[in-house]
């Protein structure tokens, strides 16, 4: 019998640390990218998947699972002929999770403690105290608390800041105060003093962050997106921080990645950008964790961590 | 009968803000600075101070406790004079140690996180993806950890770091590691990529930063005080960061504060400076922790968080 080839379907990468990775955690799959070709469609069982070209999915008939290489899986399904009976798995890992809560813990205290001050008053060698005040006195905001989101916010919360939460369907955990549907979004935006966008990119999430919900607000909020630059209607985002509205913002993500040199947001004096980098894929992590989906699989069970399709994570 | 004075004795400070808290917190407690005059010396039960003039706590007679403003003692015990029979109290405040904790967090991650690297990136429209590592590659070393050292510790544990701590005497916690005493300092810094001082400033730990101890650490490791300037030989801290030892420092109190301008600190590319603001007092909360040991030592009973003088602190 043939061994299941797992196609490596990521663009301009060979992926020779995922092939080494996989070698060690599913030893019976042969792994193989574009660059030496697939082979026959029809062995292919496994796919790792991240921003595939539309249509190479769709090729391989007898797919069992497809894998994506992080928690996001909007790159995969924007491809509309994804063969959508195929389960898709998507990536839940600590080490994803823990860069994620770093990113922005990092970048709530480095606004919060006015940071960004001190440095600027370190370059004119001006000894200039000023009071951050309490943790507990700002309100963070998080949208989305999936796995990544509710990590960042438990942590937040245990060191001190206010934390409120919104999402699709209510939520609920100690010491947080929970919204959901566009209905509250409004009333969560008026008292979040750092927003941080963590939501899964959907049809119903995309351009959430636009004037219309920048608005509600309060004047001077902070405003920090390590999800998808999908999120973001970033000519609202960066008149929000021209007038003021925002005192800043953190930003991971971009509509075009790379960003485009002729962006205005590598230049605005209250925008720190960051390329792509809260939460990093570490293969040998992951491919261990697509071994046990592919044992899973193997066995007639489901993947771990399998993607609801309706809901679109 | 007169009513007991309380001395406000912080150099340059009238005290308006905790004149008013101690009225809330302790309103039979008349409140006299040394600009209106402190009154009959024999009247002065309490004391409030911060890096008193010397003998200024001396002249009176019939104190019955002394409270410090912050964390650390030194600036009072530094007084030749000081009256070493009266109970001496320090602030044991959850504002200051969310502060501090804050403060390392913040340093650690900016490290750990490659942020400045990326900074200047940004100032370059440079898109260039850094690995950051895996929180658990990174050993945080914090000299000192009571109560503010070990909260932070707790903290960084919880965010997956590495940690370890020294202590004059050994401490045990789940998840880290322990070193006591000048002999284990070696052991404690070799195995330390980020070394972060917050002991209390005595006779045992003044300057213990210095060249034969900063050799003991990795080559690159980084170095956090939020602790005071003495700990630090900042000749010895210069001359590591030159050679590369250090990759880098942040520091929050220096040999002189107000840094001068003149220090070689300000300017260097791989040190940060912030003006002493790590962890800051808030008269509110400590005037109410003030107020409670003003009672208990009406009492008879020791204050809160009493200083043993012997160990200094």
């Amino acid at each position: 019998m043939d061994r299941p080839v797992l196609a490596f379907c990521v663009p301009k990468f060979a992926g020779g640390s995922w092939r080494a990775a996989m070698a060690e955690h599913a030893p019976h799959v042969v792994f193989r990218n574009r660059f030496e070709g697939f082979g026959d469609p029809a062995l292919v069982r496994y796919a790792i998947a991240w921003n595939p070209p539309p249509g190479e999915l769709a090729q391989f008939p007898n797919l069992a699972c497809i894998f994506s290489l992080g928690a996001g899986v909007d790159g995969i399904l924007a491809d509309p002929t994804f063969p959508r009976s195929v389960p898709l798995s998507r990536v839940v890992d600590p080490d994803l999770t823990q860069g994620m809560t770093q990113y922005v813990l990092l970048h709530v205290m480095l606004h919060h403690r006015k940071q960004r001050a001190f440095d600027s008053f370190q370059r004119e060698r001006l000894w200039k105290p000023l009071t951050a005040g309490p943790a507990g006195d700002v309100r963070v905001g998080i949208m989305g608390t999936g796995v990544l989101g509710m990590d960042a916010a438990r942590k937040l919360r245990d060191l001190g800041y206010a934390v409120s939460g919104w999402n699709a369907s209510r939520k609920s955990e100690p010491g947080m105060t929970f919204f959901a549907g566009m209905g509250e979004l409004p009333a969560f935006l008026a008292e979040t003093n750092i927003l941080v966008c963590l939501l899964p990119l959907t049809d119903a999430t995309r351009h959430i962050i636009r004037a219309d919900t920048l608005r509600h607000l309060p004047k001077g909020a902070f405003f920090i997106n390590a999800a998808r630059g999908g999120h973001v209607n970033e000519d609202d985002l960066l008149a929000a921080l021209d007038s003021g509205q925002l005192a800043g913002a953190a930003l991971d993500v971009f509509e075009t990645e790379p960003l485009p040199v002729t962006s205005r947001l590598w230049s605005h004096p209250h925008v720190t950008v960051t390329p792509h980098v809260a939460s990093q894929s570490n293969p040998k992590t992951i491919a261990a964790l697509i071994g046990e989906s592919i044992r899973r699989v193997e066995r007639g069970e489901a993947p771990l961590n399998p993607v609801d399709l309706l809901r679109g994570y």
